[in-house]
């Protein structure tokens, strides 16, 4: 029998997920939605507490519920209301997992680029970048006073390359930075001062840190200060024209391939 | 008096051209919103025939529409409903401006980097790359069968940039391609493929075309046979990560500063 009421404790736990950082934070666990978005997260690894299934979903999607269903440590059929009441979207597939937030894997210790998205705030741009950060292959993304990457709009925007990202959270840049500094990382800091150095002038040494400002504000002054470089992309055309998450990906491809 | 009815015929004429491409090809018009949307397209220059204000923003935007209101053609004080349904977004600000298509402008026969959108799809991608190029001097944006970018969410992503940016509208690849190469232009298409030539290696000559292609898809097969040379990214962690917009801002970035 499915769960027809949306007042079920086990769909009032995960519809708390899905809307409350408090909550994700306090339980360690967030909700996955979407068959493709549902098999990363348990392909990758995360352990699936419990899973919320439709039956259409089951007879549309069996190719991604092949092995996630057996990975699931519980398996639960939900009502189309309850679907509902779960999703972020406005169609929803009726796919829903209850995850447990992967371990803190950043590894501060090992060669290569590392990100700082030091108090970005829209959910579309932070999933943009972590995307951009997985085909450059970055070590590990740091995160600080930014938008929560557990919720539904990141893990959404972000195609499931959360799963596979080595993430960590601080509670400021400053805890971030000296992290950083503790492991002989340089940290680069993305400005629009025209007396920051050119990004084309910048030689990224082998432990090398991005960090990427807020939408509106950019890098709070106090964090630009504990930084080693200022780093500034040159625009020919209007500066403050470009995009956060469009603004990252230069910095990034940039100093991950030396260019 | 303020206009109160909705179905006012010059209410019903301005809803058209924020939900129909037909009604904003056949008119030549097209609907901003927003007191500083619609002022930045009156400073570009952009002929404003009609101008809808409520009386919350006359007071609220004295700024925007300091110099908006002289110069615009026509002035109509509408009431809140009408604002609802000449709106594209939940909050309205209550500003609406009737605009004119600026003339075709991209002027082929100059030196710089032109950007070609092949088949893009998501206004936001779109509007987001338009601000990429007015940040780094495109000197225009060839469009074939990609949305309609003077649709309300383009307008919006691409935050007034549309307004200096020299477009012009192909009806297709073929035939933006062949004006490209009459000027002299070589024109590089960005793939996944790993036949193509990593973009640190390519050299752009002074007048060269970078193309974009549709989020899922690609730039189509007749349309890859008809560019000089294919380019791609190099990723060194998974291909297929970056968002279209990610992507092109990487490729723009990289052939405007020589990279």
């Amino acid at each position: 029998m499915p769960i027809t009421s949306r007042e079920n404790p086990m769909v009032k736990e995960a519809a708390a997920l899905l809307k409350s950082k408090k909550a994700r934070e306090e339980s360690g666990l967030f909700l996955a939605e979407g068959a493709r978005l549902c098999a990363e997260a348990s392909r990758s690894g995360i352990a699936v507490r419990r899973l919320f299934l439709t039956e259409e979903a089951k007879e549309k999607y069996p190719d991604y519920l092949k092995d996630l269903i057996p990975a699931a440590a519980d398996v639960q059929e939900i009502a189309p209301p309850v679907a509902e009441k779960l999703s972020d979207t406005k169609t929803p597939q009726g796919v829903f997992a209850v995850c447990e937030f992967p371990e803190n894997r950043a590894d501060l210790g090992r060669d290569g680029l590392f990100v700082v998205l030091d108090g970005l705030q829209d959910p579309g741009n932070i999933g943009t970048i972590l995307r951009t950060c997985d085909a450059m292959d970055v070590r590990g993304v740091l995160l600080c006073g930014s938008a929560d990457i557990w919720s539904p709009k990141v893990l959404r925007a972000s195609m499931g390359c959360l799963f596979r990202l080595p993430v960590a959270v601080f509670a400021d840049a400053a805890e971030a930075f000296a992290a950083l500094h503790r492991h002989g990382c340089t940290i680069f800091a993305s400005t629009l001062s025209a007396d920051s150095v050119p990004l084309g002038r910048v030689r990224f040494p082998k432990r090398s840190a991005v960090v990427i400002g807020n939408e509106g504000s950019g890098i709070p002054e106090e964090d630009l200060a504990q930084s080693d470089t200022l780093v500034t992309i040159p625009m020919p055309g209007r500066a403050e024209s470009l995009n956060a998450a469009s603004a990252a990906a230069i910095l990034i491809y940039s100093a991950a391939t030396g260019c």
